[in-house]
């Protein structure tokens, strides 16, 4: 099969690999189409030291098991299912998880996949693949609504134009009618006004142009450091903030408005695919002309060097 | 009437202080015992800006209102009880409150307090002053349990040896069978085992010796910036850690794991006094022997040294 790995820092093309070998309980999945992701970049920069096939935003068609010869999404941690943590509801967090593409297990940038098959969902007919390749982000966007209640009334900010923060936003003002978008590109924040959502540009990384205390909830999808101390001061005291993203390197600041706000500070990862799923095919999400650009897995070095680029906004590979 | 004020970083006893006016709703209680806490500690060393007289755990006796003749105890934040917050429900959090003893309000270091009639609890009869005068205290460690539900199978840890974690300790052992203190101090710890909590010794600063992943709930009353960077480790993913002290200066580190293992990182600060109060009043919190020295209000370079001592406890001043 052909497929795109990482070892230590270096990226390759292989034409020829062997394909991945099956564990219990897996099937394979043929892939359409797959998404180049923020994790991605970080991984190729060392994060978490991962080896292997890169990859986990997919649709595919899988080779066997109940959603055989059916277009497929799937869900990307591979848990246990018998450990404590797994056992207690929590499988996201199975201790003896390997994660597809990130941590252990062989991902998406390839023709074949091999996947849990309790971890796929049948993509519906009225979603394309251009669509349903949307679905792994858009879930972890709907992991905040499974963690916090949002009510129309809610004064919502959201930090950051990237593609998280346009899932989370759309998922949030569908909850609530006060949601507002702060960037910093404004080729970017043009998408979510497209959409219906308000935007603030931001000058800067320092927050002196936004409202302190203002907001009820502020989710944090900066991908940097100036976004937890920018959150902290625009939510109001016993207010939330989640943060949605991982920063590369140590925060160095107080935290001391934490503890005199009494602010909630809550992480947030993997969500529900049913959820997304269900949003797209009713058309609650609109996730039109966000593919920017799409390559073949041999040009991957283009594919990678365009969604870094500042202008793009979702890169995906054509596989199949 | 006497007093210890505070100016930039100068301490001062003045032996014959004009009392202070009354504000409107404000009653004048005549202070009988009144704790030494950290932030006095560190309100002396410039936090806050404070000037004026210290002080702000206190129990004394009412001259007027509804209180008249009575011993009371009193809340510490003098809100407006007319913006927004405090109609949400969050008086404490008023952007206008004044903070007795700690912010642009005269303290409990004195002979006579001037504190807002609303803000006094009556101590009943079975209680002592030198039990009451852990009321704040007290009622801040409730806090917890109205912040988070804690049942009789949480795992909990609570990360210090101080009068905090001892108020914080004894409460969450009232709710769950599984609490272990983990502390530096082998004379303070003594305190928690002879009421029946367990504890743990900590070598140095670092949570080498302490399990990862195994709490429920992780409560940080270090005051120090080593105790969250523990408490993130120790904490199980989706469980919560709870911010009980502010700490002097930046946090250096990085807050990952807050994001990958989902954790909830909740602030909390003053508590209800009628649980605490009730609580005292119904032997559910062992009090005794907590008070290693007291002393007059003209003594207080000997008090604040004694406060600041390995050895003590809680220090207090016996006014009258
Ligand atoms: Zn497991
Ligand atoms: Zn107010």
């Amino acid at each position: 099969m052909q497929a795109i790995t990482l070892s230590g820092n270096e990226l390759q093309f292989q034409a020829d690999r062997q394909a991945p070998d099956l564990q219990t309980g897996e099937v394979f999945v043929d892939i359409s189409l797959a998404g180049i992701c923020e994790t991605d970049l970080q991984l190729i920069q060392g994060y978490m030291g991962f080896s292997g096939v890169l990859g986990h935003e997919f649709v595919g068609v899988a080779r066997s098991g109940q959603f055989a010869d059916q277009r497929v999404v799937g869900e990307i941690n591979c848990s246990c299912h018998q450990c404590d943590t797994c056992q207690a509801g929590r499988p996201t967090h199975c201790p003896n998880r390997t994660v597809i593409g990130i941590d252990r297990h062989d991902g998406a940038f390839a023709t074949t996949l091999a996947v849990p098959e309790r971890n796929l969902h049948r993509v519906p007919d009225q979603i394309s693949d251009r669509q349903a390749v949307f679905a792994e982000p858009l879930a972890a966007a709907f992991e905040i609504t499974e963690q916090v209640t949002v009510t129309p009334n809610d004064r919502v900010a959201v930090l950051g134009d990237g593609r998280l923060a346009l899932m989370c936003s759309q998922v949030l003002a569908n909850c609530s009618g006060n949601v507002t978008v702060f960037g910093k590109h404004a080729a970017k924040l043009r998408r979510f006004t497209e959409r219906g959502v308000s935007t603030e540009a931001l000058q800067g990384t320092l927050p002196s142009n936004v409202p302190a205390n203002a907001f009820d909830l502020v989710v944090d999808c900066t991908g940097s450091t100036t976004g937890l101390p920018m959150a902290l001061q625009m939510v109001r005291p016993r207010g939330t903030v989640i943060m949605k993203t991982t920063v590369a390197g140590q925060h160095e600041q107080s935290l001391a408005a934490i503890v005199i706000d009494e602010i909630n500070l809550l992480g947030s990862r993997c969500g529900p695919f049913d959820q997304a799923l269900d949003a797209i095919a009713k058309g609650h999400i609109n996730l039109d002309d966000l593919i920017t650009d799409s390559f073949a897995l041999s040009d991957y070095q283009a594919a990678f060097e365009a969604a870094k680029h500042a202008d793009s906004f979702k890169v995906i590979f054509e596989i199949a």
